[in-house]
């Protein structure tokens, strides 16, 4: 009956549990979903994630990063930070003392629509820098996220202390989320110019 | 031509201003969007909030506020955050020495709908208490904000300093916002039984 979904409907929302046996039944829905073009969202009822790994538009020499240059930062905090293990990997030119040194498109901030304006007066009041409304390109208007919001690319100009930056830019009303990452790597493997791998871990304090 | 809207469409996101010019323009919005049926988004241009009033679910003797019992919470923070002075008016049965004497639904938390599972997992390991997906009355599955969220009502056990228990709910990846409004009432205006109104205002530092 489970494999089956006999009671599956559009628009619905299902839970997905955990465990060995609901792989082959979230592969019979993804099916339906596909066959019969069906919208289901599905929310996982538990995170069981040893280790996530993930890519990164910049990496400090702290293991900071920058993520959100393509729009998902919000689901790619929550992923990462469910996870016990994070791992991320990218190429040198996402090496970084600082950051800011490579990445030059700024730290992504995903706001709530109706706030964007109030919260780039209060994040450039306070930190300096400049921020704008990052545009679609193949639609007219804002780039809308996966959770019906827009996104703030913050070009800061100096290095800040990440740690309290990132959370008092949490704070304002509005913000959803910030493409800062810190504390969160466990380690990063970067593919170096030629093609050897370079690890940075996190130091053990 | 702005009075007259020639150019707007169906689904559009309009950006309004501020300033005398633009009282009469939104009330011709408003009548074309009620006549036609529009779906229309409007984002402010800013803020031009001298006073935001607002009601609130409990008070305590700090002026700290549990709002969003109504499930507007991020809306309602914004507002409120924005606005130089934050009135709110309640009546007697809302004031409390602490949280949670009068109160008794808990906190209400707004969470991306993929993360409420590991987020109350998170609350609860960290803070203790108990919290629970907030459910829909006159619909199927949980309440959605006008956001697209989910909402949490967190049972808390004992008193907490709100300050630090509110950024370290907000910093946990997948909250939106909480209905903790700490440091932003500017002064509460009692109802009293007997008709009459008592004021607490926020003491100067």
């Amino acid at each position: 009956m489970l494999l089956s979904f006999s009671g599956l409907q559009n628009n619905q929302v299902l839970g997905i549990g955990s465990g060995s046996t609901i792989v082959p039944a979230v592969h019979r829905l993804a099916e339906r979903v596909k066959r019969e073009n069906l919208n289901i969202v599905c929310v996982p009822t538990s995170f069981q994630l040893d280790v996530a790994i993930d890519g990164a538009d910049e990496v400090d020499s702290d293991l900071s990063l920058i993520k959100g240059g393509g729009g998902c930062l919000t689901q790619e905090k929550i992923v990462a930070g469910y996870a016990k293990c994070f791992v991320v990997v990218a190429d040198y030119r996402k090496n970084s003392k600082n950051l800011g040194e490579q990445w030059k498109k700024g730290i992504p901030i995903e706001v709530i629509p109706m706030a964007y304006v109030p919260v780039i007066r209060a994040l450039t009041r306070k930190f300096g820098g400049a921020a704008e409304l990052r545009m679609a390109v193949r639609k007219a208007g804002p780039v809308v996220t996966d959770n019906g919001n827009f996104i703030l690319d913050w070009k800061f100009d100096k290095v800040h202390k990440w740690n309290e930056v990132n959370t008092a830019i949490k704070m304002i009303p509005g913000v959803v989320e910030t493409g800062l990452f810190i504390n969160m790597a466990d380690v990063v493997y970067f593919g170096m110019e030629d093609g050897s791998v370079s690890a940075r871990e996190k130091l053990a304090l």
